[in-house]
């Protein structure tokens, strides 16, 4: 039996490099992990997913529980098998999505769980936090997550107040019914902006004694990036040294940096290949929106210094054409770019965490990244 | 200077075992040739249609001279290096889509060209023979097509006869102004199912001595099988052997197996990729389709002996899943085994010719292709 185990090796201010040892090998932090939803990177293959140098992928528990189904997935061999990718999974809970997702955002929130109708066809499903562990047991992901509660960003100091508790009594309930040898589970950190409870809720989800420790309720609409980072200083302190800490729904690459800088480990997010999907390019100088008229022509890769599958292959007017006559060859093309951009810069960003330079590389690449912006 | 030159290796009846010599290599045939309309096969990189062991690849004329341009291919370095396609490449004329893509059906047919609105915006557009092969020069493909006229499947007898000799006369002024050194020019044989145009069209074609010659009319909507045979085998006989022969848009296997029989080396279609997007699959025992029930928990590839990426990693199970759920790699995985299907279904066409068992293999192959149908 063995699950995750995380080793701190270098501290450069609060950022730190480590590594995680999985059953699927033994990966580097910072890490950026993306998003197969459906138990599919949108538009890659897991060779091609794997070519970006990834680590951990990400699946969704909500939308895999109503298709296929975790019991299909469970007869395939689990998520590893059945989608093919031979590296760590992480799974989350299910719990965003039901938050987010739920048809007329109409959900019921009882000390049981949730009542929702499905986004799909309407079904009214019920999640608990019983129900979401042995969705992931039996996905066979090697990190699950606690079934957490996400409140709004809107919400109030008198919500989130409640909400943490229950989000306490959950958490205790799903590690009660976690039965997975091969599978780690992650306790939640909620509490929005406010100091005070989010101490509260980490110093209580750590006495629990979890694999690792997730910062929800920072990927909110609506919520300000000053308040994100808020979320994240309020809450890394408490958790301890030891375990891997997981910045939820998080890929802006200053997001990262910052999140970094606070002492994250590990970030996933659908942005790279959702707005790959719309024509935008993550760059060293800002996003690219590969739609523009300026492209037409232009025979340079996306990136001259990037080493994607895209850039040494193909030109900024191919891509260009692609998007704007609607081939989905432009959005794999643009998806493989920007992931391996987000993965690229955690490596460099581990080079200068090791070599005791993170907030000079932070502050250089944020330059940079804004300068081209009016 | 080098175009193509075809070499007649093996003959068993009129069945043709051959290799074609380009630029890009030396490719044996019967070959199937992918498509890649808009520059870009389906949802797949070109280094995945590379895998399925592809030959020639066919782009679309009348969809690049809409978008990008011609121009804009031949600043990019023409076709090969703006799709990053190191291979040979085929384009057809545009004539095909004219006549089936012409906004609201509407076109002009006279003696200079056909004038006909954009399928996209509605433009006035006049596409000639010249400007056909000036397009095709800028692409800088490999093998260049005449511009003809496809007459309707429901053409009359005197209606083809004038449409013969109106494609006689453009084919003669294509060929005055093609001017790229690299490039092939091939003539289109028309005439529909009638024994004496076809021979009438083919004999005149060949007195133009093109470099190859293409079996035009075959695959519009509403033709009958007995029509397409019959087309062919009225228009092979009058075919010179050492030169190849192009059935244009054919790509169903026992169309193919029927095709080589009569003495034709090369087809396209986009027949695999388009059925993959709809969940459909080839297989020794006809299609299948994915989106069926039966699929839900099956864990075999979709053929045991086929080496195709998808087969050699995916199951049933998984690609009925990204295919009923809508994710795009459904359609990817599907069109790499389909291709790779109609590929590996040449290579064993290619060696009964050289054994001289091809009409065995065509027995046998249609005997278990159509085992399952009622």
């Amino acid at each position: 039996m063995k699950k995750i185990k995380y080793n701190l090796i270098r501290q450069d201010g609060n950022a730190r490099y480590g590594e995680i040892e999985t059953r699927y090998g033994t990966y580097e932090t910072p890490m950026f992990m993306p998003v197969g939803t459906r138990a599919s990177v949108k538009g890659l293959t897991p060779d091609q997913v794997k070519e970006c140098s990834s680590g951990i992928a990400l699946a969704n528990t909500y939308h895999l529980w109503l298709r296929p189904g975790e019991d299909i997935v469970q007869k395939c061999g689990g998520l590893h098998k059945f989608m093919n990718y031979d590296r760590p999974i992480l799974t989350d809970s299910g719990g965003f999505q039901v938050f987010s997702l739920a048809k007329n955002k109409e959900k019921d929130i009882t000390e049981e769980g949730v009542h929702f109708k499905s986004h799909i066809d309407g079904m009214n499903l019920l999640l608990t936090p019983e129900k979401s562990i042995e969705i992931q047991n039996k996905l066979d992901s090697d990190i699950a997550m606690s079934f957490d509660e996400c409140p709004p960003a809107s919400a109030d100091y008198e919500y989130l107040k409640n909400s943490i508790e229950r989000t306490l009594r959950w958490a205790e309930r799903g590690k009660k019914v976690h039965n997975n040898p091969h599978q780690a589970l992650f306790g939640i950190v909620q509490g929005g902006p406010h100091k005070d409870l989010r101490k509260y809720s980490a110093e209580k989800t750590v006495e629990m004694d979890f694999d690792g420790y997730s910062i929800g309720g920072v990927a909110n609409d609506g919520e300000s990036k000053e308040d994100m980072y808020k979320a994240i200083d309020y809450s890394t302190p408490y958790l301890p040294k030891d375990k891997v800490r997981y910045l939820m729904g998080v890929g802006e690459p200053i997001d990262i940096l910052e999140g970094v800088e606070r002492g994250v480990d590990i970030f996933d997010c659908v942005l790279p290949t959702r707005i790959a999907r719309h024509g935008q390019a993550f760059t060293r100088e800002g996003k690219k929106n590969l739609n523009n008229a300026q492209y037409i022509e232009d025979l340079r890769p996306i990136e001259d210094e990037c080493d994607c599958y895209c850039c040494k292959n193909f030109s900024r007017a191919y891509i260009r054409h692609l998007i704007t006559v609607g081939e989905s060859l432009g959005g794999t093309l643009l998806s493989i770019h920007n992931i391996r951009f987000l993965i690229k810069m955690t490596e460099e960003i581990r080079e200068s965490i090791k070599e005791g330079r993170f907030l000079k590389y932070k502050e250089n690449f944020i330059k940079k990244y804004n300068s081209k912006k009016k």
